[in-house]
């Protein structure tokens, strides 16, 4: 089958080596990706989208479009008017809970005067929505907060990034301007694959995959082609040796097209909508025109790439990309 | 303060070089333990109990009392009443899930005439109680089968070794033949410990810590001193890169006495009762006569014991072991 178009809706691609070795993984597999802005130092301006973006477009080439996102900020709307045909969303981590997230905001309400010039200028907020609490429960949590958003702020789009929880699943479909991403380890896993059996390090990322219930919801929602439901990877490498010191990221990148082909059982169309039409149409995105193709033969994911142990290391797979 | 005859009724302390590395960290504090059987190969005849506690006898001396556990078999009468005056227990694991548990049995009503054997004979019989269900559920729903085997077998004592949630909490007081051993980390940690911030992967272990929920109600359970109720550790050391390959266990040993002060507030009866009596008048318990005392001064737990990280490694404590 023919996917035209792929895009990655969320992606960490890092810096320098790193980059260098796990940017090809996505470039060869998509059209695009909106690429998240914890680098270090994180990215809070103009300039350093603009830095960041010639890093990894001196990997990538020409024939693979970086959609970059800069951490929300107090900006001005001078600033905002400069930021917003270089940057795709703003991303907005409530808690500083991610990898290098220290430019998390706290209050939200604080923060409605830069949202209303988000809206004007028509600019999606993108959230990394949990809370503090309990591990199980903080992303079920922040569930208000979103619709709250929704409500408040009808004309901003909200994106609940790589939601994990049955009670997200339902909000996903509720409002026109809350969207969300879906990565595929949350689509796939649960607690289970984390801690169940032997404790399996490589499965353990932050929102933590959940429980059957919740991976059920999502697949359903997933199946279901809604439009407010696009394809996000959340990938996030980590050499080995981080991993063992708890650092918290799935690299899923090199295996997202086999899984999702083996996912959806070869629906194309199914696949497409996940994978691109949801996502182009509800940003109007321009990504270059760059198609993939994807067969059913047998194909082993990578054991490593560089200093990094994938997602599904080793596994076999019904569908490869040619 | 000081704790006469401290015992830790659910121990491994494996063999060879690291048996000599760990049991002085129990040694040094207790009086006795009950020695889990799942050595390799595992313990499964009385030659195989007499030379395991032989080689614990050479490393502990003296002044240490090993109560030795079998793994559950399909004895004859007259092989259970050679083994009785040399065991405490039979050890039995519905399902094998835990280190060297291979030799488990799978179906409980199988075992009956075995079980009645045990309870003419006076030996207990202790349980890893969980199902193959999902991992936060796979105790609970394994209680039906221990509230089956109290009623059934009224004369057969029953323990329900490290348990870990709140329905196994409130099961522990039902029933005069049905005991509880309760681990240190099930007392203090939960699911957030182990990955609701950074992957910790020292607090991994089958049972898997559990929810706010189930620590507080183990808590208020233990506070009870209800007589059912005895302090089991479970400690069960891994070489590092074994816990980075997934081993599940955690090695409490050597902060167990100055944990458990702080946890009692310094109350010596409460602990007292926890760590001793309750087993000593559930089990007429004969151990060494050996004395702890706890004084009130800082102490920092090791970072390392061998290859092995302890649980709380470089923690500060109010209390140590004089």
């Amino acid at each position: 089958m023919i996917i035209n178009k792929p895009i990655d809706m969320h992606l960490h691609v890092r810096q320098g080596d790193m980059l260098k070795k796990v940017l090809p993984e996505t470039t060869s597999q998509f059209a695009g990706a909106v690429i998240m802005p914890n680098t270090i130092p994180p990215i809070t301006t103009l300039e350093g989208v603009l830095k960041y973006k010639e890093e990894i477009q001196k990997v990538s080439g020409e024939n693979f479009t970086p959609l970059m996102d800069v951490f929300l900020q107090d900006f001005t709307e001078e600033e905002i008017r400069a930021l917003k045909d270089n940057i795709f969303a703003m991303k907005f981590y409530p808690d500083g809970i991610t990898t290098n997230s220290e430019s998390g905001i706290n209050s939200i309400e604080d923060i409605y005067p830069t949202l209303e010039l988000l809206a004007k200028y028509n600019i999606p907020l993108s959230i990394h929505g949990e809370t503090n609490g309990s591990m199980l429960n903080r992303e079920r949590e922040f569930a208000p907060t979103y619709e709250k958003l929704a409500r408040d702020l009808p004309n901003l789009t909200i994106m609940m990034e790589h939601i994990s929880t049955k009670e997200l699943a339902e909000l996903a479909t509720k409002y026109d301007n809350l969207k969300a991403t879906v990565t595929l380890h949350h689509l796939l896993l649960t607690l289970d694959d984390l801690c169940g059996g032997a404790l399996n390090v490589h499965y353990f990322c932050k929102p933590t995959v959940k429980l059957a219930t919740d991976r059920d919801a999502l697949q359903e929602l997933v199946k279901s082609g809604h439009k407010n439901v696009m394809f996000g990877s959340d990938s996030a490498p980590h050499p080995l040796k981080n991993k063992f010191k708890g650092a918290a990221g799935i690299f899923s990148a090199p295996v997202i097209l086999p899984a999702l082909a083996e996912f959806f059982e070869g629906d194309e169309s199914k696949l497409q909508r996940f994978i691109s039409d949801n996502a182009i149409n509800n940003f109007n995105l321009n990504v270059v025109d760059k198609s993939v193709e994807l067969v059913e033969e047998e194909w082993v994911a990578p054991r490593m790439v560089g200093e990094v142990v994938p997602m599904f290391a080793g596994k076999r797979f019904n569908w490869r990309v040619k």
